[in-house]
């Protein structure tokens, strides 16, 4: 059943670590689920976190490396030594996880755990796929995967899937190959057990099937698993030859990073950071944002000084000053958030630029009339002033056409420069819409009283 | 292999609907992958691509409407009869996906599509599948499992499975239910056949499964099928007793439409849309956000107002108005966006809300500080003011600390309220901390030119 973790639970497991490692409760410990396990070590403070790991059994404790937050893992894989490391935990894990793990320790250490390894055949794949690309299938494939040979009869087969399927926890699809090793199909295991024992695999496979090249990026290998509602997608090398596969749980990983990363762009951050981040991290992830904001901030006040005998003349423009750069920025936003989710959607279809923008247009425009009427109305109203209320709504318009159309078209242009286009959503855009935005109102402006 | 969509072939295909149904393209897309002839039908228009469903085979019709676009499919099968739509479509669906669509009709409708239906027990099914919320578990599952009860032989179990396992198309797990159907386990089919026939179920099954509630949120399920990395979770009533399962496809959808809604949020859009969508549409999505901006600016202007004369004595004032007011926004949206992820990822911890706070304003002292030295510095160099450089300096660090704070309080007190905390990254609190910052900033000049 589920776990459910509190801090009071959480007290409890500091207490006994500190007084008494013995204690019944650190032993009902190595009855949770790993990823439960993980979820204590996350709230412990190292040192005890440290403790906790040195108590588990040995193929729980593998277990709970994969599941632990990055930076606890990397604190704990510092206080373990090379042959530690190579003994009780890589040599029970899938190629997958033991890689990531691998990865992630610095390069004297790697080359000392990967030399520490004892199976050969293990340490040569972990070695084959640290050569891949973190972010590429190559880097999220595992080499467990079960495959027989065109040739074989049925019974051949399955003695052969017996070996192989010896270290495979997970059977999810039986890959059929050529001599040569190159990916020909899939067997499922009902025909093959059906079989009869004169048939071959070569009369019983199903051809049909997707596979990806080692060096696809793992985003492109998420939207092939996400639209073919995969389970398990085969990857090959360049000769077509099966060298991996990549499970779904590792792509549900990559589906919720670029989602974050998105969020983050679109929030002004410029790491990924969560709330149990030290303050010097939050301030790295949060600051050159703001550094600038507040350049776009000086930027906009070099724009009204230009301006500066005008606002003397009608210091009531300066009531409108927020409204004007809130609205460019909004609209600019909208417009760019739109674009960017269509882009990593693969749903922007295949309208001509021209003809984004014209739509674009007709949207910001519907959009800037109504707000603009709505101003209008309440400056003449309120402020009672004809100039002051033409100024605002007829820069208002003009505005959000401009917020909307750059926005369209800036993450567009990104993307054609292979720059992410989330960039787009963050404050730089919103900045320069801001700053665009009171050259409008202050040149209307400067038009408007100069005609009245 | 894959498939890439290109403009041309979407060309072709219209010409060939326009003018030679029989054309041999058109029979080649039966060919394809239902993901990918639902992609085709998607680029299409309406009227081009009912005719296009219309010449597809039964059940590679079935399995591209599951594919398709909400608003196509709605199309779609406005066009069709309610007797087609039960004997054509419905009939070769899993529990599931039939429900998702008969949930999408108009009420009439679903009416007669459910009374159409020849399988009474198929038509059960659904009605008791439509029971449930649609953002529930109940929501999520399809009733088609193999269960076997802990009493069975093997031989019994495999008999019974054959005939269960007719209509389900991938076999993920075998459960094991009591007589009164309460899941106590899962059966490996290695085990399974492996057992010698005096064994029974109760015998050979693992006991220590993971299984929701009926009634338990989608976002819950995405998170415990995402933490402890399943494909597969069943579904029990209140009595634990085992009515259906979900599997992981399902939930990488629910992931996304979660990290899109946050994403929206954060970028002032209300409902979700993309670029193809109607120009109506479009304004729906994003005129309330920009009306919840116009009134922002409009109370600006009020605040701004109520300083009217301070500005008249001191106009350079206004210059630093935007800066204010945007550096309030974006330190606001930051702040939020972190606590917004920790509650989505349930890796706030258990810190105390004080102890929160208090580290946030730490972060939001010192990034307020840095800030505020470079805004003293160029406004000493380049404006020559003391006054004004001392009043934009202060007012910028506390318009930072508070807008942090307000940033980090509003998505855990709406959570507490259970309202969707990603409202606080949206344009409502970035226009509260726009309007405050004014406030803060024009009090400050007060202070500070009464006192020089």
């Amino acid at each position: 059943m589920q776990f459910e973790l509190n801090k009071e639970y959480i007290q409890q497991v500091q207490s006994c670590l500190q007084e008494d490692l013995n204690a019944p409760l650190l032993e009902e410990i190595n009855q949770l689920h790993p990823a439960d396990i993980a979820e204590v070590m996350d709230q412990l403070e190292r040192e005890e976190a440290n403790r906790l790991f040195g108590i588990l059994d040995n193929e729980i404790a593998t277990q709970v490396l994969i599941e632990l937050e990055e930076d606890i893992r990397e604190n704990l894989m510092e206080s373990l030594g090379a042959q530690e490391i190579a003994d009780k935990l890589i040599s029970n894990m899938d190629s997958d996880d033991a890689v990531d793990v691998v990865a992630e320790l610095p390069d004297k250490k790697k080359d000392d755990v990967i030399s520490a390894i004892e199976d050969i055949d293990q340490a040569q794949v972990i070695v084959d796929l640290l050569s891949y690309p973190e972010d590429s299938a190559g880097g999220l494939m595992a080499k467990e995967l079960i495959k027989v040979r065109k040739d074989w009869t049925p019974i051949k087969c399955i003695r052969e899937m017996r070996k192989q399927a010896e270290d495979i926890e997970n059977v999810y699809t039986i890959y059929v190959v050529n001599e040569r090793d190159k990916l020909l199909g899939t067997l499922s295991l009902k025909k093959l057990l059906l079989a009869s024992s004169g048939d071959k695999v070569e009369d019983l496979y199903f051809e049909d099937i997707l596979s990806v090249k080692a060096y696809e990026k793992s985003e492109e290998v998420a939207s092939i698993m996400k639209k073919y509602d995969l389970i398990v997608l085969p990857v090959v090398d360049e000769l077509n030859r099966l060298i991996g596969r990549i499970t779904i749980d590792d792509i549900v990983d990559v589906i919720q990073e670029e989602a974050e990363k998105d969020y983050q762009m679109a929030s002004g951050l410029s790491v990924n950071v969560d709330s149990a981040d030290s303050i010097g991290m939050l301030t790295r992830a949060r600051l050159p944002w703001l550094l600038v904001g507040l350049l776009g901030g000086i930027l906009g006040a070099m724009v009204i000084n230009q301006y500066e005998a005008q606002l003397g003349l009608y210091p009531e423009m300066a009531l409108f000053i927020p409204l004007i750069a809130a609205m460019g920025g909004n609209v600019g936003v909208q417009s760019s958030a739109i674009i960017v989710q269509g882009l990593a959607n693969n749903s922007l279809g295949f309208d001509s630029l021209s003809y984004k923008l014209g739509k674009e247009f007709l949207v910001a425009l519907l959009n800037g009339v109504v707000c603009s009427i709505l101003i209008l109305l309440y400056t003449i109203f309120f402020k009672d002033s004809l100039d002051l209320a033409a100024t605002v709504s007829i820069a208002l318009v003009l505005v959000i056409i401009f917020a909307g159309l750059f926005g369209t078209l800036v993450p567009l242009m990104l993307d054609r420069y292979n720059i992410d286009p989330a960039l787009a959503t963050g404050p730089f855009i919103t900045t320069m819409n801001d700053i665009v935005g009171l050259f409008i109102y202050f040149g209307i402006g400067h038009i408007m009283y100069g005609l009245l």
